[in-house]
């Protein structure tokens, strides 16, 4: 905890982009806003895209945009979901670019599900320890060969960098990041709150072994 | 399970209206329709507000709307969130009287956290059984004298009229509704992809006793 981007305690709020594109999962980036939206003295949400327009969700429901990728500003802490639309933003320049030119920039660069996948086709996971969603942990491991891929764990923190696994574990990370950012106290405020039975072990999973991934 | 707005097994895709409102609980939302968007062969998703611009939440995200009230359409499922918006929604005699209209043509009314406290002002939870968010209890349940409030539990379903506890508890709900319209495998994989821990017990509910609701 002594990089230069990081924020002392007790300093001004943080701002959380979460990054958009067609076909995102809603609760990718729903689950961890949640939390972090609880504690507004705290943090500050910006939803993020290439375009302006309104982006669909993998589910349907589209969100509004805030900021544009070419004029994103200050970001703090940079959300990347997963969902289906990741298949085909592993191919789109502009999105990966953004994602390599950001990351020195950031405090932490987080990503839930598949997410994983465009942080790796962007190079960022290279040399890192990572995890992903459990049904799909074929596809975004397949996107850095170069990244010690995790199969058993809620998420995994390395350094500056956070993937969690699938859907619902971004909460659980995010809680985790809470504790670390804040305390443990204020993350189980949020989880009181939010009614949330929070999962404050990074390694438990049983959905690895659903999934056929471990024995 | 013999009303006449029930689908028979098989049928067509229900839809699923998310009634949005400014201040709307982010979780309250997307926790269900995750878990509804999952199934897209079985539920469309739909967002409905009183005015057609994007609806602003509690923690800021806004999210775009695809139906105004005035013109909803067929709705089979109603959801209801809660959130800060409710204290000044439970005012809102436009908001109040389509609740009062569509609760007849509906298959399922289901609330969320502080959401119950909008069906209550609406008179849809007379001589019901209903639970809300347990750190606004007090709030939600000064709204309907003649429901009788239960403190303890995830969720309680009453006839076609479900009411849940606070903001993560709506996915519990959602659960089990999928699991009784269409079946518990079909919820189970769900829970499985989104990698959420499914509590399956509706009197599951360690936040009442958190929140001083019971000793």
């Amino acid at each position: 905890m002594t990089g230069s981007n990081e924020k002392s305690a007790g300093s001004a709020r943080r701002t959380v982009g979460a990054l958009l594109f067609e076909g995102f999962e809603l609760l990718d980036v729903y689950g961890p806003l949640e939390m972090f939206g609880a504690l507004p003295e705290h943090f500050e949400l910006v939803m993020l895209a290439e375009h302006a327009e309104p982006v669909a969700s993998a589910q349907g429901p589209r969100s509004a945009i805030d900021r544009t990728l070419a004029a994103a500003g200050e970001i703090d802490l940079l959300l990347v979901p997963g969902g289906v639309g990741t298949r085909r933003e592993v191919d789109n320049a502009v999105l990966l670019q953004f994602l390599r030119e950001y990351q020195p920039l950031l405090e932490y660069l987080l990503s839930v599900c598949t997410g994983a996948g465009l942080l790796a086709a962007a190079g960022l996971l290279n040399g890192r320890r990572a995890t992903s969603n459990k049904q799909s942990f074929a596809w975004a491991s397949a996107q850095s060969a170069s990244t010690t891929w995790v199969a058993e764990a809620r998420w995994i923190e390395d350094d500056r960098v956070w993937t969690s696994s699938g859907v619902a574990a971004g909460i659980d990370m995010t809680l985790a990041l809470i504790s670390q950012l804040i305390d443990a106290d204020t993350a189980a405020e949020v989880a009181a709150y939010t009614e949330y039975e929070w999962h404050r072990d990074a390694g438990w999973d049983p959905f690895a072994r659903l999934a056929g991934l471990v024995p």
